[in-house]
């Protein structure tokens, strides 16, 4: 398959690791990548699919929002959290949808999150939720046999690490990129993927 | 207790005959109640808050998403569902934090299309999933004991009726109401509750 890997942070690197050899591999991310894109950006995504051509599968690992207790988190942070780790993978979906190959697939990257709570996630859960709710409607949608579905990852135990946190509470990175495998190689639309199950 | 309610459509109404003469309410509309109100604006629920002063409560029952096949969704389509029915709710939360007495609460209007997924809701999926993982955090970042929920009603009969479907797949906004009944008078917080359960 020819794929496009959105991402080159932990979780990307991971991604393209578990798929190097296998695929032909398209490599996108900010600053990190051949080929640039900012996800906030909607023309920057289109731009991207136009470069590109045609694919059989898209993978979304990019995004940020923006993490601090409610009453900190500013309107911008909203708008930002919105803009980038939301709409940025919602319009990689969307705006992929002519690039991809008949029974295509996308798979974006939403987080745990969505349904396991903590202080300073108000911003993080609402983005990482409304990605669950989205792929979960959108593969109702899709045309042409294309899939849809979301990754939910927990922490990252080399993200914990870098954050001063104990690394044992997270998974490995090469085990949350199984999650990614197994939507870009598998049947399944509109599922949540927690790499842990 | 004196309770802001925020909107008056169909599941608005049947909240205010629930609460009236148990309570003080304040009402709050786009065109249709004493206090005007437009969600979609930050400085119109901010000029809300400055007027009405002090609540126990705040109800939010306001708020408009596309409804749209995935391939029909616009950007236009995403970017007025999350400044309407998403942010204008998490804005009404996060402004009127300031307003609300110790131990009050939000209670805001979220959708089983976040659970439920259906054709033509990628985007009103989005929104009402986004709303229920911001209130399970949300919930655990309020200062002075304030307390926030979501309802996430099925199709109201009525609204089934008036678009030409059939109303016995929904609920009476009656029965919605209750789950906001609860939600203000009861002790849960970081909740999402589903008026059939």
């Amino acid at each position: 398959m020819r794929i496009l890997i959105v991402g080159g942070g932990t979780i990307g690197k991971a991604i393209i690791a578990a798929l190097t050899g296998r695929h032909d591999l398209v490599l996108a991310s900010k600053n990190n990548a051949p080929e640039q894109v900012d996800i906030s950006d909607p023309a920057s995504i289109r731009a991207l699919y136009a470069r590109v051509g045609r694919v059989d599968a898209v993978i979304g690992a990019a995004g940020s929002a923006a993490f601090k207790p409610l009453p900190e988190l500013t309107d911008a942070d909203f708008a930002f959290s919105l803009s980038n780790k939301l709409m940025g993978q919602v319009n990689l979906v969307r705006y992929g949808i002519a690039s991809v190959a008949d029974g295509g697939s996308f798979t974006i990257t939403a987080g745990s999150l969505a349904r396991e709570p903590a202080p300073g996630a108000s911003a993080v859960g609402l983005v990482n939720s409304a990605l669950e709710g989205f792929v979960k409607s959108a593969a109702l949608d899709l045309p042409r046999g294309l899939r849809v579905n979301a990754v939910s990852p927990p922490w990252i135990a080399d993200t914990l690490k870098a954050i001063g946190r104990d690394p044992s509470a997270g998974i490995s990175a090469a085990t949350a990129a199984k999650a990614y495998v197994a939507s870009v190689e598998g049947k399944q639309t509109g599922a949540v993927l927690d790499p842990r199950d």
